[in-house]
C-alpha cells in the first residue's frame, strides 16, 4: 500500500530539472519504514485504507527532505549506493529539491482524516523543527572533542527519534485514538527511534563483520561521537581509552581495534545493549497502557520494533 | 502591527547556531510588504486583530525562508546591504535556517481564524511548490542564450507573482470572504506581482540614476534576460539588438549605453510601461467585481499597489 502511494504522488512534469531529481530520490530503494510505522499505529485502532497510507507519506516525504539536505551539508556522495541528488545534479538543484519534498510532505499531511487537522498540523511542525535542531547540533558536536551522554541523547531524540514519534503519533490522529492514547503513542515512539539509533551506534562497532558486510569501527575511524564512545569517555577507567583515541599517530586499523578491545573489556557492548533493552521495554509497557486496541496489532507492532532494535546487520 | 508580530515570533533560544541567523535575517530592514498585503486586504472586509497579523507573517517568513536559500544559490555576498547567513555563518547553516524558517511559515498559518483551513493550506502549498518552480526556472534560464517573453513570464509569475497572489487570497481566507471574492484577491494579486517584477526590470534598465542611486543596465552587464531585454529580441529590427548584445569583445560600458539607446529609440521603454500598465488596469478592474468590499480599504490597496508599481527608486 505505501509503496502504491509513492507511485501516485502527483508531481509536474516540468519544470523536470526540478522533478526530475525528486523522483530519482523518491525511488532509490528504502525500507519506508516510517509510513509503515504510521500504518501499523492505525491498525491498533481500525484497519487502514489507501487514504490512510498517502497521508502517512507525509514522514518518507519528510525524511527524503531531510536526506536530500543532509547530504549537501555532510558532502555525502552516496545514498543507499547511488549518487547523492547534489552529487548527480548539482547543490542549488538539491537545495530546492529538498525545499519541495517538505512543501510535498505537508501536502500529504491534507490526505489525513482527522477531525484535529490543526493539532496534527502543530504536531508535524514541532518534529520538524526538532529535526532541523538535531542536524544543527550533530554539525555542531562534529566539531567538539567531546559531549555529554545526555546532550548526545538530546541530539539524537532530535534528529532520529522525533520523525519515529510522530509518525506512531500520527497513526493515532488517523485512528481517532483520544489525546491519552496519541501521547503514548508518541512516547513509545521515541522510545523505538532512541533503540533503533543506539543500535545503529552499537552495529558500527560490535556488529557481525561476516553478518554486516561492512568493517568494524567505521565511527572509530572518523572520530565520530556515538553511544559507546561517549560511555566509554564516561568510564570510570577511561584514561587509557582516551589515550587511544585521541592518539593520531597510531595506524588508523590498530587504533581502531586497540579501542574495540579496550571496549570489550570494559563492558560497553552489554551498557550500550542493557541501555537499548530498557529502552524497549519501557516502550512495550507504554504501549500496553493505551487505552484500547487491537491485540494483534500491537503484538505485530512490538515484533516489528524489536527486529529493528535487535537487528544483526 | 506586523513589526510587533516579527517581535513576538515564538523561537527556542538554542541551539544558537540554528536560531542566531534566523533572528539575524528576520530582522534585517525590510519592507513586510507581503504580511502588509495580507492586512490590506483583510480589511475589504473587516478590521485586522493581532492575530491576523501573526497569521499574515507566514508570507515574510516564506519570502525570508526564500531568500536565505536563494542566496545560496546565487552566491549573493549581500542582502538589503547585509552580509547573507551563508557567507556570516556557512552553507550548511544557512541550509537548516531556511529550511526552519519555512516550518515556521507553516506554524504562522495556525494563527488564521478562517472556516476554510484546509483550503487555505491546500493554496499555500500551490504557492510554495510555484515558487521553487519559479527559482529553478531561474536558474535554468541563466544558462540560455534566449527565452520566449510567454516563458518568461511564467517564471516570474511563479518566483514573484505566485507569493504576492497568495498574500492578497490569504487576506480573503481571514476575512472569511467567499470563493469566489477570494479568486478575484488571488487574481488581483497575480496582476500587481507582475507589476512589481516589471517595474524591477524597467528601473534597472531605465531608471534615473539620479533617484535611484544605481547605474542603469546592471541587468544587462549581467546578461540577464529581462522583459526588456526579451522584448527587444521579439522587436522586429532586432538584428542591431543582436549584434549589440552577443558582442563580448565591446567594452562592457559601451555595450551597455548602446544597447540602452537602442531600446530607447526602439520603443522598448515604452513597450514595458504599457504592459505593467495594462496588468494594473487588469487589477483594479479585477477588485472592482468583488462582491462585498470597504471602498475606503479598496482605494487604500489600490494606492498603495500603485505607488510600488510606479516607484521611480
Amino acid at each position: 500500500m505505501v509503496e502504491k502511494a509513492i507511485q501516485e504522488i502527483e508531481l509536474p512534469e516540468s519544470p523536470e530539472s526540478l522533478y526530475g531529481p525528486i523522483q530519482y530520490f523518491m525511488n532509490l530503494p528504502g525500507k519506508r519504514i516510517r509510513p509503515i510505522f504510521v500504518l501499523q499505529a492505525l491498525e491498533l485502532f481500525r484497519q487502514a485504507e489507501f487514504d490512510d497510507a498517502k497521508a502517512a507519506l507525509c514522514t518518507e516525504l519528510f525524511h527524503n527532505f531531510s536526506l536530500v539536505h543532509d547530504d549537501i551539508m555532510d558532502k555525502a556522495d552516496l545514498r543507499r549506493g547511488f549518487q547523492t541528488v547534489h552529487i548527480k545534479w548539482n547543490e542549488p538543484t538539491a537545495i530546492l529539491a529538498g525545499d519541495a519534498l517538505l512543501v510535498k510532505a505537508y501536502d500529504a499531511l491534507l490526505f489525513s482524516k482527522t477531525s484535529e487537522f490543526k493539532e496534527l498540523l502543530i504536531s508535524f511542525n514541532k518534529m520538524a523543527l526538532a529535526v532541523c535542531e538535531g542536524q544543527q547540533l550533530d554539525m555542531d558536536f562534529s566539531t567538539m572533542e567531546r559531549v555529554s551522554l545526555p546532550a548526545y541523547l538530546d541530539m539524537i531524540d532530535k534528529k532520529t527519534a522525533a520523525l519515529i514519534a510522530f509518525s506512531f503519533e500520527l497513526g493515532g490522529f488517523l485512528g481517532n485514538a483520544s489525546v491519552e492514547d496519541r501521547k503514548i503513542l508518541f512516547e513509545f515512539g521515541f522510545a523505538m527511534g532512541r533503540c533503533f539509533q543506539l543500535r545503529d551506534d552499537h552495529l558500527d562497532l560490535f556488529g557481525d563483520e561476516k553478518v554486516t558486510g561492512k568493517k568494524r569501527g567505521g565511527d572509530i575511524g572518523n572520530s565520530k561521537l556515538t553511544f559507546p564512545v561517549l560511555s566509554s569517555m564516561e568510564h570510570k577507567d577511561s584514561s587509557t581509552f582516551f589515550s587511544l583515541w585521541t592518539n593520531k599517530e597510531l595506524d588508523p586499523e590498530l587504533r581502531i581495534s586497540s579501542i574495540l578491545t579496550w571496549m570489550e573489556n570494559s563492558g560497553i557492548p552489554e551498557l550500550s545493549e542493557q541501555y537499548l533493552q530498557e529502552e524497549m521495554d519501557r516502550g512495550i509497557q507504554l504501549l500496553d497502557q493505551l487505552s484500547s486496541k487491537n491485540s494483534d496489532s500491537s503484538d505485530r507492532t512490538i515484533e516489528l520494533c524489536k527486529a529493528l532494535a535487535f537487528r544483526e546487520k
